[in-house]
């Protein structure tokens, strides 16, 4: 059942196979439970939103009309005949130079379709008002269904829900959602040389790095990681750890083994199962070129590469879009990430067909954000660390030129505004302590800008 | 012991006073459980990483020299004397002309100093091999500390851990970390016309929308959010919720009440504690303006205004950097959302002095990114839901102007980048569907742009 394609693919070729796998099944959950859960139905509002005209500021229901003509030198006079008590209607109807005190979320009384704000009136003992402004209709007022409409539709199938989506939920008292169940994503590490981390790795040995990598950004995606093992470079062990995985999640990722040898023992390991299918066996893509795809029936496999850096990248592009198309969400697009505009400090050099990701560093020199290339290996998990962000050269784009103002895809999740600080990033400490000798000699290059 | 401050405060000195709040106590805790946790202390490498010089390819280890003047035409003759097995050092000392088969991850005999491709080079028979091209000292090497040296700052305290930081720990055997404890946030709601989401609201009534998305977003910052309940405009039952809230959590958030009563309710149930302060009442923010930042002892209290999206603002503006505090970042920034340029639609005006937030609707047309503001009210859930992203415009800014380019940050997770698509955005069917009428009035400002 074995069918390698041999060529390799370009990013978006990879990304459309991913459109063989469909959404996993529908489960209804709380709405508690729903914070970045993808809709399986699109939700109706059963009612108006708000279900009554209400009042969004503290101070006076009138009607509009009886304060037109009314300024600071010439105030209307009204009367005030009562106030309305929060979560209550109050069974007033206006009538001409009448007013009632209303709070910021009252009902405003009939008749009455505007509010005065308390700092645009005077009170004149017990009931009498003067009001300085004139106000319009409905200022001040959100009106009835103004929120939203009685079957209106509100979320779609597809939408991954926010914190405003369900207040949006809340307020139509909407308790249960029908979503896509979370995908289950297991993780072997494989690879003779790879040792647990509670070990001394032997002469030769490493520790397994990416097993924490991997199973951290699965979470960061909002799925559910599954650690599976360590296998080593034997078809028959990593065949049997590749059947447990599937058993257990709904996608299985192989990271490593970092030779030749082992990446075909992952070729050959799918290849054991019945009904498998190898999609994608190299993407041009840089880091990340060495990615496979399959499937076994309709179940996704991937194999990252065993470079840290490597493993990442592909995870960004292909495991992200693929763990979206498992939970119904219509994108076939990495996560965004903050970014920030930057100059670039000097030529970088790209193959056209293949897509650069390029670590960056983040400087300041007095208004600008200047990239720095990080001369970094893929095998170094250090480089990402240092790293401020990256970014990506698009398959149809030779390079980038020293100057050329680029975006930079950020780790960092803040950035300083401050000028006085060199380094702007997330990790700014660490960053300085790392870069003394890497600033050294970049900082000619910086001058010469 | 009440010490209100009578002045609306800028969003600047606001944020100043957070640095009255220190960190909570600090933990071990796994690694494991580390992602997005803020290290409490800093991380030197204790060994060497890799501890062995490594190959980064598939390929022949060799001594570089030896290949010097290779060339298609002129291949270097070399003898392969054996092969590296994964995860073991292999006791051979390369002599002239002599090569060993390795695979990437493999460590480097001794005397060999690169690798030489598997694409550039030729077997002839069992063990003879043909070079066609010359290769540098360290081509293809990763050597012995290279990603880092024993003794190195890796991570410094007040860094949030990130998938490629457990990474970096895992690659030096670092199995637990101190980190600052998660803020657990006690979230109570405030106000006689809030209704739990299952009750229909009797007239005049609304349902809790605050408790969702503010839950919410502590659990997107990466906090333990705390539900305490709805509490009527009494000042002792109120007063006896927080006392609740702050024996069970670190920082107690008290949405609403909507009106001025209760909001002086909220500032009179802080007050009635023992050595309690207000350091804010009132931050000249739009939406967001009625703010309460206040201590118990050294607890920090929040006043959020009622309204579901001024509350929003307030919490990204303050209450994350609030929280960033307490786990120990050195940062009093809200977290970086993703972002995209645009071009506005129109003017917008702004008070100077004032921080204004402006929801806008992005569309495409022809290459551009356009921003439409959102003719919204902050007491409007769905304006947020429908909303792609804010424009932030600062204090000393008094109004952005029709075609200038601006930042968005997006509440999107996802940008179209088909220009099929009309509507750009996380939410694009939501979108559609909600903007049929809003679009046949922007429509036309559009096309004067």
């Amino acid at each position: 059942m074995l069918k390698p394609f041999l060529k390799v693919l370009t990013p978006h070729q990879a990304l459309e196979l991913l459109k063989l796998f469909g959404p996993l099944e529908v489960e209804q959950i709380s709405m508690r439970d729903g914070l970045f859960r993808v809709l399986a139905e699109s939700v109706k509002a059963a009612e108006d939103m708000p279900g009554f005209d209400r009042s969004t500021m503290d101070g006076f229901a009138v009607r509009s009309m009886d304060t037109f003509g009314a300024g600071e030198g010439a105030p209307a006079l009204f009367r005030i005949i009562g106030e309305v008590p929060m979560g209550e209607i109050l069974n007033i109807k206006l009538k001409k130079g009448e007013a009632v005190r209303i709070w910021t979320g009252g009902a405003m009384p009939s008749n009455s379709d505007a509010v005065v704000m308390i700092e645009h009136a005077e009170e004149l003992g017990r009931d009498t008002l003067e009001v300085f402004k004139a106000v319009p209709p409905f200022d001040n007022v959100v009106r009835r269904g103004e929120d939203f409409k009685k079957g209106e539709t509100l979320l779609e199938t597809g939408n991954r829900l926010r914190p405003q989506d369900l207040g949006l939920l809340a307020a139509m008292g909407k308790q249960n959602v029908k979503v896509h169940r979370k995908p289950a994503v297991a993780v072997i590490s494989s690879g003779d040389e790879i040792v647990p981390i509670d070990q001394q790795p032997p002469p030769g040995c490493m520790r397994d790095v990416n097993r924490y990598t991997i199973t951290s950004m699965i979470q960061e995606a909002h799925a559910n990681p599954v650690w599976i093992g360590v296998a080593p470079d034997r078809l028959d062990a990593l065949s049997s750890l590749i059947k447990q995985a599937m058993q257990s999640a709904d996608l299985v990722l192989i990271s490593g083994g970092s030779s030749m040898g082992s990446r075909d023992h992952v070729i050959e390991a799918i290849g054991s199962h019945e009904d498998s299918e190898i999609l994608v066996h190299g993407v041009s893509l840089s880091p990340g070129k060495p990615l496979i795809l399959a499937r076994v029936g309709r179940q996704p496999i991937a194999g990252l590469p065993g470079h840290p850096v490597s493993a990442m990248m592909c995870f960004e592009q292909f495991i992200i879009p693929l763990i979206r198309r498992l939970e119904g969400e219509g994108v076939l697009q990495p996560f965004l990430r903050p970014s920030c505009r930057a100059l670039l400090s000097r030529n970088i050099p790209s193959r056209e067909g293949r897509m650069d990701f390029v670590r960056v560093r983040l400087l300041r020199r007095a208004e600008d954000i200047i990239a720095v290339p990080m001369p970094a290996k893929s095998g170094m998990i250090s480089s990402v660390v240092r790293a401020d962000g990256v970014i990506t050269i698009e398959p149809d784009c030779e390079g980038l030129y020293k100057g050329e103002e680029v975006t930079v895809n950020l780790f960092a999740r803040w950035i300083g505004r401050s000028l006085e600080k060199e380094h702007i990033s997330g990790h700014e400490v660490a960053g300085r302590s790392f870069g003394s000798l890497f600033e050294s000699t970049e900082q000619e290059k910086l001058s010469r800008i």
